[in-house]
């Protein structure tokens, strides 16, 4: 696809029903972007894509690059992933004491994008940053609400890194995550997950891209998908993917 | 595009806030499609694409071709639209007594896309037809439960012609019109709008696609966009586009 385009896999409420069996193998989301984030089938890890690469951040704190060659005989699917290919059009840098000063520097950098995605990197040192891994369905059809409550919620002690993710406007909410979604791996990919707080050590560099174009594939054969009522669960979404 | 994609510009709560003063050029839709609806600049009439032509259906009764050659001088803008190209993949027959008629057919043709959008098209002959005109905004900025307050509706005799429509999932509410949303022509393209209600003379046929991907442009450089609340309004939705 072109750049600062979205494509997104199936949609947050199909994960909050537990439509989570099947998906689209990762190396068919690779194409359209290299750059986001997203879950595994059985919603087991947390995925980032950065780079060109794509890893697999699990419960039990291990990072696993994920084989997305042609050749591979273990790729593995994703139920629900947002990627884009990423070209900066706005960068800044922000010192950050909690997740909020992400809201506030993606609104001073992009304030003409309030109501569309906005992709966003940022590079840096942080002192701590609390991440969570989901552990996965414990049976088919498990909803990420039943899901999360056996996340594994980690503080990681001071480190490099990039935190990769998306703003998106509160009017798809349960299409995506309204607000902040972002996942994070150290520099080293030793340890990551989805950020649920962080704070950074000085100056981080901040790269934002307006995504005005999103391109949306809906799963298409899931008997799951199709029978899922899909109603929205605002709180629900806030409450596990805040 | 490749056929039975859907290609959408904007979102349906843009138009209840009243974001409909500028837009996408006509010609640009029908590159993504020519089998669609929408509304044009100002909510100034009903839009409807088929056959690989654009019609304007206004508020007076009047039909109006429109132009969208690369030389024209007088191309319109459409603040909302929805087209594909489109390519039958179910198709049937149906004896319709109501609207509610049009959504049992398309659940039946179409069993497994349920939580898709499909697009239709209905041929046939017409016992009546009621419709509706919206006759745009008085001021910019006037949102659609109010210019829809003013909209003209008529119940059309006894007619040849076509129904263009989509039937979208309950979630997306909001970002399309959820459920059955159709617009109508006569065979002599003289008169046609938004069908409220509709009766058939007998059966009338019904061709049916599942649309699995969905490419959606927001308006960028749209202050009137940017600074909307698009906050979701299921019940205004519902009364207006019904």
């Amino acid at each position: 696809m072109p750049p600062n385009e979205l494509y997104q896999f199936s949609v947050v409420s199909a994960l909050m029903d537990g439509v989570a069996g099947t998906g689209v193998p990762l190396r068919r989301v690779i194409e359209h972007g290299s750059h986001g984030l997203g879950t595994f089938r059985g919603m087991r890890g947390e995925l980032i894509a950065l780079d060109g690469e794509v890893w697999k951040m699990k419960h039990d704190g291990s990072v696993l690059r994920a084989d997305i060659t042609p050749e591979s005989q273990t790729e593995d699917y994703s139920p629900f992933a947002m990627v884009t290919d990423f070209v900066a059009e706005h960068r800044g840098t922000a010192t950050l004491s909690a997740k909020s000063g992400v809201e506030d520097v993606l609104r001073r950098l992009a304030p003409d994008a309030h109501n569309t995605h906005i992709a966003f990197r940022i590079d840096g040192a942080f002192k701590s940053i609390k991440v969570r891994t989901a552990q996965g369905q414990c049976f088919p059809g498990e909803g990420l609400k039943d899901v999360a409550s056996r996340q594994v919620e980690v503080t990681l002690p001071a480190s490099h890194g990039t935190v990769i993710g998306f703003r998106s406007p509160q009017f798809l909410q349960g299409v995506v995550v309204a607000g902040v979604h972002m996942h994070y791996i150290d520099a080293g990919r030793t340890a990551g997950g989805h950020v649920l707080a962080l704070e950074s050590d000085g100056e981080v560099q901040v790269q934002v891209a307006e995504l005005w174009r999103t391109v949306m594939d809906l799963p298409r054969g899931d008997t799951a998908f199709n029978e899922a009522p899909l109603a929205l669960n605002d709180g629900g979404i806030k409450a596990v993917e805040g």
